[in-house]
């Protein structure tokens, strides 16, 4: 947990060779041929480049099959589809959360993640086994990965009863962050779902992270509402809309009032950059001074079978889903997964800077759009300045 | 180039197991327990799903930067910014097409891929530069991959004098097809352009391969056009319209009537599943009689960092694009990346069936779902019989 390392010749986002002299887990010196203090190991840097801990800050923990055998996926179109689907055979395909997420989050950290803000879902089927597995996670993987968890009404609030106990019963479990869920067209609710959420973030005084996948004109209706809710009650900077697939309608006369009302509350956007849907504009909101970060989502569960929790990839997406070509636009892409990230998750001590958390990830190409362009899968994993992974192999075994 | 193999233990298309006899490049025998004839060597499938080599239908191998220092990009939003900065500094960059194409066609080959077809440039600045380097790469490779060739007018055919007569040339040279682009916006003559390009197939009795980026409304207009030339000069099943945003316009009223006339006259649709732009329903097409093949376009070149020349992870991105999630959907997206670009490039004998030239790719997955999710590194590529590759490891070596 304090480990000390001195990382010799290494760019620092692809600038000039520097020495990074590491101390108690934190960046202590940044220079030109540093002496490594007594008993302080040395790694070789080798020229590569070296950048911030990627962020994966969407993702489900809980519901990843890795591991298991393959599943067949026969699930209807409808969000609701694979919402039930999922419910109703959770158990049946031994989707145990504890084991699953260590998988993931040990596939997380060996690709260059090293914090995760995780979504668990919480349902009156599962009751806390969900948080509680993924706490058991968090706790026991702590030396190469930080998880914070969203406690996540996966199948609707209001709509099953006693689905909101058992939230107020994760929050009080420690879950960091409230989570919500499409109100209109799941709960048929808005403001019902939206009440009821945000009381949440009131008694526990904990951010709110709301899935919001309603597109077009009902995604803006619900986004106001957020708006309106984060405004009054005083929550600025402590809200996440994750997708808001509205954002992506290409009408600005809907969509940039609300831009402007995310910039003045600090409301930050988590996009995946969804292929198939209307995604958020990622350089426009950034240029607005919204905070957008971005995530794997599911990663190989039952609504799909993609996903390998490949943060540079998904910084790929990023750019591929904005026509980031530039080298100046890809790093935009990159910081989503990075700083940006980070920002949004409000990592203490995040970065490159001396006396900041020594999170790292060596990547040997030339530039920052090379590595993002192609996904290196040799890399150094380093967490709190203990090198935790080389070239796709974790210092820790998966369940 | 006559190899024989006697591939053991392989799941074709994930199926029941079998042991696959290769005589002289082609399958001889598909069966349990095959004997292998005096002198045929044995190759262990261990279990691992077999299936056609995946087919690159679009790509432009004379482009590539692979290889080459970090080209930082700095290029306009304009497709014309894209065109004019790429043929102004082709030379400067040392953009050698035999070189660069030979180092995309052995990463294209150890990636699974057993076909294909390049455009080519063709323009007055380089007359048959492209043209003749990707053919040496042709002749020299054509031990792992069967390479041909679209003559590209990539800098517009009318609005610079002498590239018609270039044109000519190449196909003198043995171009296998004609190329186009945008008839309205590049060259603002679609009559001209497409009288021009319909002639020269018309002369040499070639298929057309026409870059169709035109959008909505006015690239319905052309494509009607382009329907137009099929139906008057007799050339059903010989026209490959490629990219065809239009397609991708959300107006069933636009769109529909054009894709009965595609189904009639088979004209082949290309995608690269673009997240960025509207693109082509894959299924729809599909459903409605339409080949439709898919390529990785440019590859790390002027244009645009990404790409890696892997058709599995193309059908990924197909996937993604048109939000395959069921197996079965995925399997299309497969489809596109093999069967579907095999019927749009008249493979001779491809498949998986007795008789057929013997393009093998092994993937070490559960089913074809997993392997396009996945993408697994470890892949063994044969190439008429012979092993070409294995776990990314070419028999070839790049220049």
């Amino acid at each position: 947990m304090t480990a000390s390392l001195l990382l010799r010749n290494v760019h620092p986002y692809a600038g000039k060779a520097v020495d990074l002299l590491i101390e108690n887990g934190r960046i202590a010196q940044i220079g030109a041929n540093l002496s490594a203090p007594a008993g302080v190991a040395i790694e070789d840097g080798k020229g590569e480049i070296v950048i911030p801990g990627l962020v994966e800050a969407h993702t489900h923990l809980d519901k990843s099959l890795l591991g298991l055998p393959w599943y067949t996926n026969e699930v209807g179109p409808k969000l609701l589809d694979k919402i039930d689907n999922e419910r109703m055979n959770k158990k049946r395909l031994d989707i145990d959360p504890a084991r699953q997420s260590a998988r993931q989050s040990i596939l997380s950290s060996l690709k260059g993640t090293t914090h995760i803000r995780s979504h668990v879902d919480v349902d009156t089927e599962h009751g806390m086994w969900g948080v509680e597995g993924v706490m058991q996670t968090r706790d026991a993987y702590r030396d190469i990965v930080d998880i914070e968890l969203v406690a996540f009404p996966q199948s609707g609030l209001l709509r099953r009863r006693g689905t909101l106990e058992l939230m107020d019963q994760a929050m009080q479990a420690g879950c960091e962050i409230v989570g919500g869920l499409d109100p209109c067209t799941i709960d048929r609710d808005p403001k019902g779902h939206l009440d009821a959420v945000f009381g949440l973030c009131q008694r526990y005084g904990k951010p709110l992270d709301i899935h919001l996948h309603e597109p077009g004109e009902v995604g803006a209706f619900s986004l106001d509402l957020i708006i309106e809710r984060t405004r009054a009650l005083g929550m600025t900077g402590k809200v996440t809309v994750s997708h808001a697939f509205c954002l992506g309608t290409p009408d600005p006369a809907l969509i940039d009032p609300l831009i402007e009302e995310l910039a003045v509350l600090d409301i930050a956007i988590m996009t995946t950059a969804p292929a198939s849907r209307p995604a958020p504009p990622v350089k426009k909101l950034l240029q607005a001074g919204v905070r957008v970060c971005s995530g794997s989502d599911g990663i190989r569960d039952t609504w799909s079978p993609y996903g390998n929790a490949d943060m540079l990839e998904r910084a790929m997406f990023v750019g591929l889903r904005n026509n980031f070509r530039r080298d100046d636009e890809v790093r935009l892409a990159l910081d989503v997964c990075t700083t940006e990230g980070a920002k949004v998750m409000e990592i203490e001590g995040y970065g490159l800077e001396v006396g900041c958390v020594a999170d790292l990830i060596l990547l040997p190409t030339e530039s920052i759009a090379e590595a993002v362009a192609t996904r290196p899968p040799q890399r150094r994993v380093i967490k709190r300045g203990k090198i935790v992974a080389r070239d796709g192999v974790s210092i820790r075994t998966a369940p």
